[in-house]
């Protein structure tokens, strides 16, 4: 963890190191990816399955390829019943917020007589992947799913390695309440390869979305054009910016939610208190030794964690805005006032009781959003993600004899006689 | 070209190769491209002076690096007066038609008390990229600028190489009209590699959209991530459903307005009248030759065209959705009945008086739409590919001890004790 202080004469270039740190995966990735999706696209369910044998230890012919529905039901009504209704109002939360992104069509003709408009549609089939082993969350399928669903998608088609053939049943019980439609039993850049292109027992999908690992990134980003993708994901990060006012225990508390993560996850707090940027720090390392995520948490906070005081709350908003952090805490009496001056974050959690953990499970907004500053131009995962948008024209003669000269005169100007001909021979 | 019937029993494997026809560029430029972007990232402006001596011979220390707003200007009022009316009535139709995309905030509290909302701002820095040479249109400028300027993005950045120092004023007044706030003399890969990790002299952007050789847009898959960008992008097309009561010479320029763009255009004619069918091949060829753009079009024509006959229009729709054309011409009486039936388009013109090269220019609607039966899942440029949305949440004691528990619950279960401890601290 770096403490930095805005006073500092040095802040200046620490903030810019702190804003530049890449901690994404990198380029021998992408050569060891290119070959694993070649090899699916040419060979299909016989590379799937060498694959499944060389990174995930089964044997897909003896475990089976799909997982089947009455699994994913049996795991619903065996689990706990107080996580199964967590499951379920996650659900619902989720399934509410989202419903009120579905887009309006348009349909309007103008002065000119021009009937001009959008049509929105769903795509016709999603490809979720859903990581195994430790990081095998049924909050991921709920978050991944659900949007596809309340989109129209009509089929959802969840991957899910399965490590040595073993599955986490709160993950088949998120799929059964969340609408997937088919499950496989494969990982890897190999099943984003299966999901973009098709194989003899998969059909390809038109979208993918999902957390994964380096491998599964970058198959993503290789496959984006075949497919539609939802974003190109890196490690997790929080910015809270707090004052003197929080109890420094819950903010400790905020920070270690990102840092439990992953070893690459990211946590920065802005406070224009310096006894309190010290209780915190304080608090973290009190924390940290208390938590079965002890590991990953102490070597993310240690590499990534950061400090920073500020002369006040206000003076943290442009710097806020150049990290564009996937989350962002507002821990203060008046975080409108804030909110209002920030322009670059994935998503902002107001006030003193909201902790960014409630969002990544039951609140309702989604969970997938954009990190390594890539708020600056990206949203989080949204039901637009699984719909895409016809625009149309109707003219009649005319209003074809209204605009179609200036269409003549500039296809004449840019040397496209047919474009001008297709025009002028209706006027 | 060639010519199917439905009827055929062979006709379901023609139309799969059709379909699965792949005619975009390959392999050997993207290791190309690694290099330049690698080198531009790292060398900034001297690699970029380097690559346009070598691509585009002029040295960019000689004519000049920008283009200057005076020249822009003078280009605008040096235009023949029709021409300026025309890239008037085209900019303003388009921003009409823009501005009904600006997405709509919201921002309510629900049942439990919680308080949960969407926000969006429009990006700070976008990069258009406009080819030089043969394909310098202006309409592009229009269609890739006025979205940005509509989104209330502050700085429009474009690129455009001048090979051999050469400038179409055209595309200097376009920007003039479109907003665009600065123009560099910059092209291919070189230049999409400047403007997403900024030189000495270019400042980075945050999204990159524009049409382009194989390098740019192979350029533009390499960088997304980096940056936001439109879509990769691949050759023209159009796809026209047309009865037996159009005029055939109407519908043979509409083919040809896509095959004049580049030999790997496709145009292909779905229509329910064989002797229709043969009237407008007839058209084609006697057509072709008068053109200006004869030899691309043949090439395309030849290579990508097809005339396929159906037992009813109502038959093509499956096929067209098969496609899933950047273009598509409903030329019938009645053709919402068919849209209707529409799923996978870019863009539809619906009746006999809309050709499609009305959208390239004044009509409205973005032409920069998805190739390569992308329209399965990707939309036309618009206003959102500006723009991102931020999500929030506020809660308060209350509305957290309402939903706080399901999500320790959660986090729990997910093995993420300090997401649990962050809710349970609070409650």
């Amino acid at each position: 963890m770096i403490k930095l202080s805005t006073s500092d004469p040095a802040f200046g270039r620490a903030f810019t190191t702190l804003v530049n740190a890449r901690r994404e995966a990198d380029a021998d990735v992408a050569r060891d990816v290119r070959t694993i999706v070649a090899s699916v696209r040419d060979e299909g369910d016989a590379a799937l399955a060498a694959f499944t044998k060389k990174f995930d230890h089964h044997d897909l012919n003896e475990t089976g390829w799909r997982i089947e529905k009455s699994e994913w039901l049996a795991a619903y009504e065996g689990l706990d019943p107080a996580l199964r209704d967590a499951l379920n109002l996650a659900a619902e939360r989720i399934t509410a917020y989202h419903e009120k992104q579905r887009p309006s069509d348009s349909d309007t003709t103008d002065a000119a007589g021009v009937r001009l408009g959008a049509r929105w549609n769903a795509i016709q089939a999603a490809g979720i992947y859903i990581p195994g082993g430790r990081a095998a969350y049924p909050s991921s399928v709920l978050m991944n799913a659900i949007p596809a669903r309340v989109a129209g998608v009509e089929r959802i088609a969840m991957v899910t390695p399965t490590p040595n053939g073993e599955i986490n049943p709160l993950v088949l019980a998120a799929a059964h309440i969340a609408g997937v439609t088919e499950m496989w039993r494969i990982g890897g850049a190999q099943a984003i390869a299966a999901l973009a292109y098709g194989t003899g027992r998969i059909a390809p999908v038109d979208v993918i979305t999902g957390p994964g690992n380096a491998w599964v990134a970058e198959a993503k980003r290789q496959l984006y054009g075949v497919v539609g993708i939802d974003m190109v994901a890196g490690p997790s990060e929080i910015v809270v910016v707090a004052d003197g006012q929080n109890d420094a225990n819950w903010i400790a508390a905020d920070l270690l939610s990102q840092s439990e993560h992953d070893p690459t996850s990211q946590s920065i707090l802005f406070t224009d208190d310096a006894a309190f940027a010290q209780r915190v720090a304080d608090a973290v390392d009190l924390q940290i030794g208390t938590l079965s995520t002890a590991q990953t948490a102490r070597t993310a906070w240690d590499a990534n964690g950061a400090i920073i005081v500020t002369a006040s709350l206000e003076e943290a908003l442009p710097l806020v805005d150049r990290l564009a952090p996937e989350h962002l805490e507002l821990a203060c009496d008046n975080p409108q006032a804030l909110f209002d001056r920030v322009r670059h974050a994935g998503s902002v959690f107001m006030g003193r009781h909201t902790p960014e953990a409630i969002g990544d499970y039951v609140a309702g907004p989604n969970h997938v959003l954009p990190t390594g500053r890539r708020a600056r131009f990206a949203s989080g995962l949204s039901v637009l993600d699984f719909m895409k948008r016809t625009s149309f024209l109707q003219l009649d003669p005319a209003s074809l004899a209204a605009i179609g000269p200036a269409a003549v005169a500039l296809a004449e100007a840019e040397g496209l006689p047919a474009h001008a001909r297709s025009v002028a021979l209706r006027l």
